[in-house]
Formats: C-alpha cells, sequence, structure tokens
C-alpha cells in the first residue's frame, strides 16, 4: 500500500461540494470562495507524547485535530470551509490510519469543512498538522484587539475540564461517568463555530482557549491595549470536574489547565448575554475590562494573589 | 524566549500587503482574495532525515520548504498569495531558527508570498509543513488530467541534477564548481511559477517532479487515462551531472532520482514550444502521449527495459 493508495482510501470524500472545483488527487486543489467573503486562515500542528498521550485512540486523535483549527476559525467568527492535512507517521499502520481517517472525517461533517489536500510523510513520531480556511463577511472577523475598559470579560462552557480529562486519561484508571466526561472533553473539544459566528454582532474581542483560561485572557487584553481582572468567585466550574478534585485544585485548572477549546470573548454588558447562553453554549462573565496593562484576579473583590502556569512551548 | 517571541522576532514579515487584512498574531489570518479569482490549495512536509539530510544549511531547509510547495502551485499554473508555516523541532536552537527564517523569508519574497500564520511546536524531529494558497483565473488551472494521445511530453530544466546533489551533500566530500551546482538544484530548487502560468494557454496537462521524471510521467498519463513512451536519446542531462557520473547513471537519475521540482507538461507540439524555451525556462520534448494505458521507454525508437525505483512513502 503506497502513500497515494492511503490517501485515496482512507482521506478522499466521496462527494465535494460544489466550491471544490478539484479535490484530493492533483498537485493542488482548486477552490471556488464564496464573492464578496474575506478569508481565515489558521493551522495548527498536534505532536504524539507532547499535546496528547501516546494512549489516546487514533479516531480522538483524528477529531481533536481538526477541533483544535476549528476553535480559531470560530475565535475569528468565521466558517470554516476547506482543509489540508499534513500527516508524519512512524511506520505503516493501517488499523490505526483508518480510525484516524474516521475522526478526521467526523470533525469535519460535524462542520461541513472538507479535506481537499494534503501530505504523508514518515518520521519518527506522529505529528498532525491540520490547515483550515474559512470564509468571514468584509470587517466581520473578530480579533484580539477590541476590548474596551468597562466591558465584561466572558467565557464559553466549563474550562478546567479539558485538563483533568487529560489527567485521567495518563492516570489510566478506569473513569465513573463523570470522569469519562471530563476525558471526552480532552479527546473531542466542542469547537463554538455558531457561537463565535453570534458574537461577530455583540463581542469587541475573542480567542480561543488552548494554553490556559489566564495566559489566554492575558494575551487579548494586552492585544487590546487594555488591563482587566477574573472575579474567582464566579469561575464556571463543572460538576464533574468539582467531584474529582478539591475547588481549589478546579480553580487551578480552570486557570491554568489549558486545552480547552472554550472561546472567551469581551463585550458591553447587555441583557443577551446576561441571558448566559448564546447560541445554545452556556457563556458565564469572569471579570471586567480595566484601564492599563494586566491582568489580576479578585475573589469577592479582593486582590487574590495567582500564579500562572499555563502551558507553552519552547520555555 | 518563549514560542510567541519566536514567531514575532523571526517569521513576521515587517509589512504586509492590502490583501492581508490580519496577519501573524491573532488565532487567524485574515486575507482579501481577488474578486472572481479561484484559490489553489497545496500542503507539502519534509521531515529531517527523510526528505532532506541533517548537513542541509538551515536557510536551504527554509528555502526547500517553501520552494516545494510553489513548485506545486506552479504546476497549477496558479498565482502564490499567502503561506502557513507548521514547525516542529526538537530544541530551542535560536541560531538555527534565525538562518531557517531568513531560507523561508527569501523564497516568499522571491514569489510575492507573504507569510500569514501557523504554529511552532516541540517534537523528536525537525518537521516542516508548509501550506500555500493561490490564485488562477476561474477554469484556467492546470490539472494532470488533459493529456490527448498525439501531445507531445515535455519538461523544464534538466532533472537528475538534484538528485546527483543530494549524492554529494550526503557524500560529505567537498564539490567542484559542477558539483556545488548540482547540489544547489537539490538545496534551493526553482519554484517554475513564471512557466507554469504561461502553459496556462498552451499545455493539455501538467504535473510537478518531485518522485522522479518517469514515476510522475505515469501519474500523469493515469490521470488523464492515457499511455505514452518516453525517448531516452531526447532525455536533457546537464552537463555538470555527465561530468559527474557516466550517462547510463546519469539518465538512471534523470528517470528517478527525483527532488528535481520541475514541471512536466503534455501539449500538442507547436513553433512556439518548438522554441525549446517558455517564460526563460528551456523546455524538452522529452516523448509522446498514446492511446491506451501505461509508460514505457524507447531509444531511437526501440523499446527499451527500464526498471522505476522512484522515491514513495510508506512502501
Amino acid at each position: 500500500v503506497d502513500e497515494f493508495e492511503i490517501i485515496r482510501r482512507y482521506f478522499t470524500p466521496a462527494t465535494y461540494s460544489d466550491s471544490v472545483v478539484i479535490g484530493v488527487g492533483d498537485d493542488g486543489a482548486v477552490l471556488r470562495p464564496t464573492p464578496g467573503m474575506e478569508l481565515v486562515a489558521v493551522a495548527d500542528t498536534m505532536v504524539a507524547g507532547v499535546h496528547y498521550p501516546d494512549v489516546l485512540a487514533a479516531a480522538d486523535v483524528g477529531y481533536r485535530a481538526v477541533a483544535v483549527n476549528l476553535s480559531d476559525i470560530a475565535a475569528m467568527g468565521a466558517i470554516p470551509r476547506w482543509m489540508t492535512l499534513a500527516l508524519t507517521l512512524s511506520a505503516e499502520q493501517p488499523a490505526w490510519l483508518a480510525d484516524f481517517a474516521r475522526g478526521i472525517t467526523q470533525a469535519a461533517a460535524a462542520f461541513g469543512l472538507e479535506l481537499v489536500g494534503g501530505d504523508m510523510t514518515r518520521g519518527e513520531q506522529t505529528v498532525v498538522t491540520v490547515q483550515i480556511t474559512g470564509e468571514v463577511l468584509p470587517g466581520q472577523a473578530l480579533t484580539r484587539a477590541g476590548a474596551h475598559p468597562g466591558e465584561g470579560i466572558y467565557v464559553s462552557g466549563t474550562p478546567g475540564d479539558a485538563a483533568m480529562g487529560l489527567r485521567i486519561l495518563q492516570s489510566g484508571s478506569k473513569p465513573d461517568s463523570g470522569g469519562a466526561e471530563l476525558v471526552q472533553r480532552f479527546a473531542r473539544p466542542t469547537a463554538r463555530i455558531a457561537l463565535g459566528r453570534a458574537l461577530a454582532a455583540h463581542a469587541s474581542a475573542a480567542i480561543d482557549l488552548s494554553d490556559g483560561l489566564f495566559s489566554d485572557v492575558e494575551k487579548l487584553l494586552h492585544a487590546s491595549g487594555a488591563a482587566g481582572c477574573l472575579a474567582l468567585e464566579s469561575l464556571p466550574i463543572s460538576a464533574p470536574l468539582l467531584h474529582a478534585v478539591p475547588r481549589e485544585e478546579a480553580e487551578r485548572l480552570v486557570l491554568s489547565g489549558g486545552d480547552d477549546y472554550e472561546l472567551c470573548f469581551t463585550a458591553a454588558d447587555t441583557e443577551f448575554l446576561a441571558a448566559g447562553e448564546v447560541a445554545g453554549v452556556p457563556v458565564t462573565r469572569i471579570g471586567e475590562v480595566r484601564e492599563g496593562r494586566g491582568l489580576h484576579c479578585e475573589r469577592h473583590g479582593q486582590l487574590c494573589e495567582f500564579r500562572d502556569d499555563g502551558y507553552r512551548h519552547f520555555q
């Protein structure tokens, strides 16, 4: 089985939409963009043993590689359209590849994303790079750089779950039903595409949570030239997470666990947001944009020490 | 020095064209496509020790990673526009990174390509994935699937040089001036962008040479549903290659050496092509499209045995 046969068998969609003039199989794909739209381009890599443990199921590796990129598309308020996949594998593993391709296909199908090309290579370690091109109305892209003092800081879902899920996965122990839910949050993050699109009309800035809530809010504020504070008592913490660890540890995971792929955004506080749900996704007000520089934490209005240990490469 | 600082320092262009609304630094890049054009998407990975030897200079690794992708854009007859870069490195290597970034930047600048985003990760081995989006007039993309019996098979430049260059590089011996030229053909392949664009009006099918001339012509003919023959006496062989090895070995390198990144195309034989040069690039008629299936070689009209050992992953 050679590279071309593998790509044909596992990764070529049965049908393409009208936007794909030429898909997998030529030197490049030919795509027909929607007239009048801007493009949004994102690319993210997952390395085995670095970004996910080797015990993660092949289908979850595939699903997750797509989902983390969709999360960036969501954070820009864009609509995902086309994807390329660059896969480096250490050996021929037909069963692994079939499962991996199934995960890729499931994530793509769930969001109307089409695989149009890529490359398959051999290396010492599994490395998966997904690149997605999306579309957004001109001037409607959400960036990190629009937060204004006085606005609220909001987050979707319940950060911290994925980090705890990873811990359970790495422990090798069989999780209870709450634990399985946490593992699922790591293995199959939900890309907040619909939320991102709905926020285009309401949010002043947005970022997706990959490195940890505290660190990612810092980045958003830095890009916006503003300061902010997080109110620890208002952090959304899931029941399974509170069941798994003491509250203090849960808070630490929420603030710097990482791998959440939720959206964090800033917006003027409106009734629309006070409803606590946008596009069917729970959103919680967790802090406030202020004048100045930097991010700090408060508990019931009192300054709180917090040492971030969010994830960074090459530190 | 963290990931963000590295990306900012080495990979953020000083200025962007008007087509880049948002470049490196947000969750995604926002791009303004040219109205009425179709998009062409390509992605290719280079793994250290697999696709290039570890002795290859960092700047050449960067240049080559861009050039092999530009070659796919050229084979589609498209204009390169925007690039994302996914870089996996085994350790922090500031000097290597600075040189690598210089190579990336040189290749991009030479072809009007803009780096708009990407990802940097840690792994056991250096893995470089470049994704390029180009543009082409609707219906003008060159594919592999348009060759007709009776047309000529043409190739640009002198295939085989790069494979010999790689051999010299791996030998570790100091090359003479001809040898240095061959090494350069491996280290810094010339993407045939102008040729690809000029061929849009003349060629019926095209492919870029990465795995080896014989194997890549086979792919083109297979996609076109046609057969073909290569006339061994007409293969273009460079003076440095003929100086380095006996003619028989040179022919073998031309046919199955790989890493050429020249264009091979089929076209009706016209005076335009008989001139032997298109867009300033030498082109040579090396064979003919025929009815049927498969590719064979002839020498002065006599059938010639040829066992292809072109490069494939996962065989």
